[in-house]
């Protein structure tokens, strides 16, 4: 579950006085906060803890992540010059990646049998958060920047597909399972800029993922419009939000594709009547793909009583 | 076109100084600022220049709209008590709706054979801003209450129906001649909690505007999901934001209905002859429908050249 940890006292009592992008680069943090939630409620697999912007700012990008707010770039990205300055900072190399690797590596030694799914944000939500300048309510920055300056937009494109390609494939060589992609603000797109101006970077990320063996994970929030789109750029699985119906995902997919998703963090904090039952009508719902996933549908609310997590699990291992 | 004011030297100007919910219930002012575009633009109607929240100040909730931020409440409403204190603050009657009547009434006097279209927030907008207590990415708060207390949002749907069906319905009796439902947060659900949990409280509102004898336009961001559920409730006409193109809108919806749309606001910074074939594109996509009031998909982004809007309408009215 993505963002499972910050419900969790442990969590709580790990992140206190570190700032989330110095957790996420302290190898034994980020294993340690990894763990946490495999251990208190036993889920089938760990995601690896980290955040989209890790990649930037591992290769000097000016970025910090504000609590309450999300990740503020100290420039915004506007032209052709500042994805220039950009490639100015240099490739996302071993080197650099050592910390993302190492962290990867000593959470894999402690999982034992159980599996990490690695972690990415994709190439639009990277470039949203770049050409914004911090979080947004409809990317209207970047969905500017695509239409009046095609020729930035591309080469910001293939710059964060770098960068998310690079971060997702080190973490695949230290030693992760599979490769999930986050294009969390993917919903603010019709379909035709999507296909047009944003799958072909995702594409790039997802095949070099493939490349090492390993299956792909696609996700974004309000995405059921481009599911189709989405498996199509690479994915072996397609995340599903809670708006749409595991049985009408998978129509809209053709019936071939597994799911992971669509339990509503809504419920979460509904009498357990209420929450077993949507668990039940989306274990069933998703019996139309060949594979389901089990999983919350958009990240854990931070106010969750975890219990209800570990009971959910358990509902899920044994109906 | 939804916020056109706010791209305009004129409007800037008229408001300099004014909160935004003073500015709404001095009639002089709202009249001025709701003729603005018309006049800049050459418009084929105006929009109503109000805000979702003014029923909610009207009848003495602790309300401010915040620059930068939006509407916040001075405590949020959680339980069937905070409903009921709601109820305590008496009806939204006549009296209370004085400054919104006399407002519509002189606009519709100015506009002269311009018709105007009144404006409210449906009922799971206006509770989303109540539960929360404020603008909010997922809607969590408000979509945890309707599984977690359907007696409380039961009773919270059916006053928030009450306040903005008497909004819209005072605006009708004062001379407009159409009401727009804004449902802007519906994106936020999946199809069976809107059906379930929010649709009836917005049929109420449209219905009680429909008895007026006139047409009732409903429009949410996001909701291709939620098209028909939400044509069903009683719209006239059904609203289309950017992402779904208007030929597969129209598709969705059966063909028998009439669209208003779906211009991409973030098309309006990219070179004319960009915008310009985009807007052909939707012209010619709206021709499926078997009517189409040309709009914004979204509200006009206050950084947009007034100039390009003028442009923009010029290129329909004479293709």
């Amino acid at each position: 579950m993505r963002q499972a940890g910050r419900s969790l006292p442990e969590y709580r009592e790990s992140r206190a006085g570190v700032a989330m992008l110095d957790a996420c680069l302290d190898p034994d943090l980020a294993a340690e906060i990894t763990l946490q939630p495999v251990r208190r409620h036993g889920v089938d697999a760990a995601v690896f803890f980290s955040d989209i912007v890790v990649p930037l700012k591992l290769v000097g990008v000016d970025v910090e992540i504000v609590p309450g707010t999300g990740p503020v770039m100290g420039s915004p990205v506007r032209t052709l010059d500042d994805v220039e300055r950009l490639r100015d900072l240099g490739p996302l190399d071993a080197a650099r990646l050592a910390p993302v690797a190492e962290g990867v590596a000593r959470t894999v030694a402690a999982l034992g049998g159980t599996p990490l799914v690695g972690f990415a944000g994709a190439p639009f939500t990277l470039a949203a958060y770049l050409v914004e300048g911090g979080p947004s309510r409809d990317h209207l920055a970047a969905r500017r920047l695509m239409h009046a300056d095609p020729a930035a937009w591309s080469a910001l494109m293939a710059w964060a597909a770098e960068m998310s390609g690079a971060f997702l494939e080190a973490q695949v060589l230290a030693g992760a399972s599979a490769g999930q992609l986050f294009d969390s603000w993917a919903g603010a797109l019709s379909l035709a800029d999507y296909t047009a101006h944003c799958a072909p970077a995702s594409a790039q990320v997802l095949t070099r993922v493939r490349a090492l063996g390993v299956r792909t994970v696609h996700f974004g929030v309000a995405t059921g419009e481009l599911l189709v789109a989405m498996r199509d750029a690479g994915a072996d699985v397609m995340g599903v939000d809670y708006r749409v119906p595991l049985d009408e995902a998978s129509r809209r997919l053709g019936g071939g594709t597994p799911l992971q998703g669509n339990v509503d963090p809504a419920l979460l904090a509904a009498p357990w009547d209420v929450l077993e039952a949507h668990v039940r009508d989306v274990v069933r719902r998703g019996r139309s793909a060949p594979g389901h996933v089990v999983n919350l549908g958009h990240g854990v609310p931070p106010e969750t009583d975890p219990t209800v997590l570990t009971r959910l699990v358990e509902l899920v291992h044994a109906p």
